[in-house]
């Protein structure tokens, strides 16, 4: 079990320390995406170098490759991937719903056929337990169920009715000492039953509270106003994950709102696609602006990429399609989100933390992107153009 | 200018020391190809960890995207690249022949257009000198003209004469006296024309002699053959480039035939497609039988992929298509050549490069892949499923 420590708040703000068996995780901290154990075109050595000390990886696709069972034979996932930082693995509940084609759930569990291959699976609270225990992360996950954004009501409450059943099964059979266990609060975009979800399961002893199902669709507003409804009823001493979340502005909102972990595919993926962010929001490096810019894409950027090379030379390399690039992009990326946090994190221990994040807003403009929907939309639609 | 120091022979194979304004390169030396002014993959940090201290870029490419303009406002190709060591430039004269759609030739240059966006462009010596005097590689290489493997002699002899005629006119072209100048022996697989044209172009004052024209998909024996017939007739005091030959078998049975310098997509390209360098020879992680392997791919060897990363886990990242794969495996691959390129010159200035090459050889087994153009085959066959 995990400890944390609560070390300054700012307003809603808070500043934390998360103490892991893989080194102590400051907080508010993002977790880089590593769903298949690999931040995608990193080594562990530059995820470390920009500054990252906890990611997260997808009990679902190692479930399905190479196989809990291997990475288990290999000594664990932190060492099947040469990772000594932490590790927040989730239960593969929202992969299930998202990724997979899902053919059957009761109070059971879940049985759904592979991405992959088609071939037939079947995850209960416990398996989903045992998997992340086999894989030796540093928090694991519930099995939860999730829905729609835009299912009714009577939808989304059978599903948290059914994450509260599961996350006392998931409970009853986490027997890890090492491991923090994080339930996970559901109930759509429905304020009383996020109010009901958040009563029932902070009554149980876990280690942590996520809050799932969000940042799927709803607008943004939403997102915000329902992070906000959940965090008040959550125990101070106890730290809080909002899944899924990532986009700079966002982070700083919810940041505002309570929350102390994110995990987000965003900043890792846009990259991959050539758009780099900036104090004054995301640039896209295929634009032929940068086709004869001598000067970094962000100039003042102290990231590997930025100390070492052009605009024009990531242009060059977007434009030719050559490997480098993603590796060179998801470098600057990673590490202004890093810095971010950084700052934010300051902020909250010099009690500021209104002014600079009213100061970070003011100058950067985020793109029209309003939701994880639509960008995972465009992605669907442009992923034979892309790097995944 | 370059200076070339011969340290010490043994037998016929030559251990020598170029240097260069981008620093001392030592000989035997194999350059990894950076087409596009990167080596796939890597960062230049990665080629500096691998051993690697001079890569080869290529000015056609170069030429069609970014273009020598934007190279040139950008400082020069060792600048707009980050890469501080050595770096040699082929003229464009095989990428013409090879990839783009020749529309004529004739005394004056070559007219094709380009295999990116089939706009018309030409070529002459002159305009190849001027562009790598732009670009600012340590060494330049003239134009030549390419033909096939199987062409007749009629043919080969033309295009031999012409070379003869265009290497005159770069050599009056070139002005830069930081950048060495490399005449282009050919002749294609008979003696007597490769005699000739060594015997006419050593009497110009070039810094160096390659041989172009070869393994693109004659016999090996062939190029092993017509490599002898041509270092015996060249001064021993200006080093020698065999264009295109990188294999590791076919790297010491050339360095035993008198070679200095090598260059080969090939180690990059296979690392690419999951073939890694053993002792034992050439292994295929994408087989079932990694898929537990808990050692490293090479065990013993030194290069940052082994020292952290199991075969299972490459094997992993290959079937899941993650970008690190391509990465880890190419750093593999160069570090391999590196070091038998090492062991190889050490070899020489023992004096026992014979029986390295032999217990280098009878331990290791080449795949049956016998030719640069088999190879280019496959490759082009199989380019939708692979990463370039």
């Amino acid at each position: 079990m995990n400890e944390f420590k609560l070390v300054k708040t700012s307003g809603t703000a808070r500043a934390g320390e998360l103490i892991t068996k893989h080194g102590t995780v400051t907080t508010p901290v993002l977790c880089p995406v590593g769903t298949q154990a690999s931040i995608k075109a990193l080594t562990p050595q530059d995820v470390t170098n920009v500054g990252m000390n906890m990611i997260l990886s997808n009990t679902y696709h190692l479930y399905l490759r190479p196989g809990i069972d291997i990475i288990e034979k290999m000594g664990g996932l932190h060492k099947f991937m040469g990772w000594n930082g932490a590790i927040l693995t989730d239960s593969g509940g929202y992969q299930v719903f998202s990724l997979s084609n899902l053919s059957k759930i009761n109070d059971e569990g879940v049985t759904f056929k592979s991405h992959i291959d088609g071939s037939t699976h079947t995850l209960t609270p416990e398996l989903a337990v045992k998997y992340q225990e086999s894989l030796g992360s540093d928090i694991a996950m519930v099995l939860d169920q999730c829905v729609a954004h835009d299912a009714d009501r009577a939808e989304v409450w059978a599903a948290m009715v059914r994450t509260h059943q599961w996350a006392q099964r998931c409970l009853r059979a986490h027997k890890s000492e090492a491991q923090s266990l994080y339930a996970i609060i559901q109930g759509g975009i429905y304020p009383e039953l996020r109010k009901e979800s958040a009563s029932f399961l902070t009554q149980l002893p876990f280690d942590g509270f996520a809050i799932g199902g969000l940042s799927i669709g709803e607008a943004k507003q939403t997102t915000f106003d329902i992070t906000q409804t959940v965090t008040a009823l959550l125990p101070a001493d106890k730290p809080r994950y909002l899944m899924g979340v990532g986009a700079p502005e966002d982070i700083l909102e919810c940041v505002d709102r309570g929350i102390d972990i994110f995990d987000c595919a965003l900043p890792t993926r846009v990259a991959r696609n050539g758009a780099l962010y900036t104090q004054s929001g995301r640039i896209d490096i295929l634009n032929a602006t940068y086709k004869k810019q001598e000067s970094p894409i962000n100039p003042g950027c102290e990231c590997y990429t930025c100390r070492n090379f052009s605009a024009a030379y990531l242009h060059h390399l977007f434009r030719s399609k050559e490997l480098l690039a993603y590796r060179l992009a998801t470098i600057h990326n990673l590490f202004f989100m890093s810095d971010l946090i950084k700052s934010t994190r300051q902020s909250i221990l010099d009690g500021n933390f209104s002014s600079f994040k009213n100061a970070f807003l003011e100058q950067y403009h985020p793109t029209n992107e309003t939701t994880r929907l639509s960008q995972k939309k465009k992605w669907l639609a442009s992923r034979e153009n892309i790097v995944h």
